[in-house]
């Protein structure tokens, strides 16, 4: 993603700050807390691409607002919300790993391992990744706060910010849900899409910005216009990754997402292409956790010759296109605008 | 606990009012989602003591604000962050029952079953589990920022409002970590009732309450005085209560402390004045969830002949004794004074 203003750095900078503060807050309640910071330093710093930050960084811009101190920490604090909610996706997903390292819940089960502990170490594991998350989601809304920005901007942005926090959380849902209801449509891919990530990645991101610089209307509608296609097009993406995706670059499992079981807009289509032996492997395979590679490149090779990968990728291209449109109404700062066009290609054709 | 001003009506109307338009919200994403709010309304209407929104109340009226629907509103907002901590450590701490009825992680499950939902059903109750309780955890700030209280007001007292939510994380972590690592000392068990019910349940709503009334030093050192000693000898209260409480009355299963191993101060002083046979039993019974009927009673007699009961009986009664002696000195509005008295004694005598 490209790095206008050394913005990454100055992004880090900020969470550094905050997690050194909340240090001190826990020290004093018990040293033993060292450790549930230890493994949100290390999420933090083990990559990211602080989409959400940057997203309200350029919406904050693109409002017109000059670029300034206090809006680096404010947009800083949605990353904190992100590790909340990856540190639960991950116990609740099952996954192992979370950017090629041991995910929370694992990482504190061998901990308890290590240390020779009484009781279950993955019991122990899944407690530490629950209260982590809840602090996490906690202290994205103090960073948020304890911004420096005046608290009548902050009270304009935090409907929404609020409204985004349940957005993604209910997309949660409803992608559980799915998994377990069975049901594989298009229409119910696309919903969870939308929640959990157009809406939750860039759109809501660029309306915080936007509303703490007091945008207009036509401003916000822009956001929109911009922020749903092209967070669509983003977890499109997400979908190929998460089946074709390289593991050194994804820092997930090959074929991760075909393990879980995930009801993703890619399975809705190749289901709606396939029948007969090809529909039956996948109505097997999808959601077998003991696939192993040979399992993995068969639910590839039926996904590929349904048709349903070309769909997929046309899709983000007219998404990407539409987006790319949304920036030219002139109710964005040009600056800003250049800077979103740059994200939209990185997000659209990353590889990790 | 005594009510006055008809305050446990008000405050649940607020979180009904809050509830339905959570409902709206949630019901634009998806229907699905109204077996997740319905857990929450049950969970909100099936009892619950409101002692967090009650001394948030008092605070503000102790430091000499008017009664007002707002106050009402920011206050019962506590109810929420213990409603999401309540869901959360439910599963953490597998508990199978909370207030007489299926936890929420039991209700899901059950859902899962009854439906015949593929997968495991334990699995989709801890997902939903987690994600209403990260909504609770959300929910809490949207519905303080949305009392209509002043943005000012709002800013005085959230830097308390988030201490508050990380101390009560943070006792969760170090009860969870005693639990597993072992050590029976008092000063840890002590140190886990401080931030996971002292603070959290007194002396942080106190002080939410009277930095929204813009309280001076006086009046929060004097909170301070009352809530700390109070609210340790609340939990003590609740101590012997998970040992000898009556189901009926607690909504828990007798004896359940001690099948989940829970390392109260009446274990730690338990500890301290047993060896032997009796020591060997408690080490051998604690935290065994097999526990039937025989064994409970049995280490209920070892927990009655050490003396440890006696001696948290005697530490209940001198804490309540200084927290009464806190309100004596003029810091604190008199008709505050007086319902901060009844509640201390509502909240050390209780049956469950």
């Amino acid at each position: 993603v490209r790095d206008a203003n050394g913005l990454r750095e100055r992004i880090d900078a900020a969470l550094d700050r905050f997690v050194a503060a909340q240090q001190g807050v826990l020290d004093a309640i018990g040293p033993e807390l060292d450790s549930v910071l230890g493994a949100l330093r290390d999420l933090l710093h083990n990559g990211g691409k602080r989409l959400r930050p940057a997203f309200c960084y350029w919406g904050w811009r693109g409002a017109g607002a000059p670029d300034g101190a206090e809006i680096i920490v404010a947009a800083a604090a949605l990353e904190l919300l992100q590790a909340g909610a990856l540190v639960h996706d991950d116990y609740i997903d099952e996954s192992d790993t979370r950017r090629g390292r041991p995910a929370a819940h694992r990482r504190f089960a061998a901990l308890h391992r290590a240390e020779g502990w009484r009781g279950d170490p993955d019991t122990f594991g899944a407690a530490t990744a629950i209260i982590l998350g809840d602090l996490c989601l906690s202290w994205c809304d103090e960073m948020f706060e304890q911004s420096g920005l005046p608290p009548a901007a902050l009270f304009r942005a935090k409907p929404v910010f609020q409204l985004m926090r349940t957005e993604v959380m209910a997309g949660q849902y409803l992608d559980v849900l799915g998994q377990h209801r069975g049901g594989r449509g298009l229409q119910s891919a696309l919903r969870v899409v939308r929640f959990k990530s157009a809406k939750y990645t860039i759109e809501r991101p660029l309306h915080v910005g936007g509303l703490l610089a007091g945008a207009d209307a036509g401003c916000l509608a822009a956001y929109s216009g911009y922020g749903l296609p092209l967070g669509e097009a983003f977890q499109l993406r997400d979908d190929i990754l998460g089946v074709y995706g390289d593991p050194a670059e994804t820092g997930k499992p090959a074929g991760d997402d075909l393990r879980e079981g995930k009801q993703t807009v890619l399975v809705a289509l190749a289901y709606q292409r396939t029948e007969g032996p090809d529909r039956e492997a996948l109505d097997r395979g999808l959601g077998d956790r003991s696939l192993g590679p040979d399992g993995i490149d068969r639910l590839r090779a039926i996904l590929t010759q349904s048709g349903a990968v070309a769909e997929v990728e046309r899709m983000i291209e007219t998404r990407t296109e539409q987006a790319l449109a949304a920036l030219d109404g002139g109710a964005i700062e040009p600056e800003a605008a250049g800077a979103l066009r740059g994200l939209a290609v990185a997000a659209t054709t990353r590889r990790g």
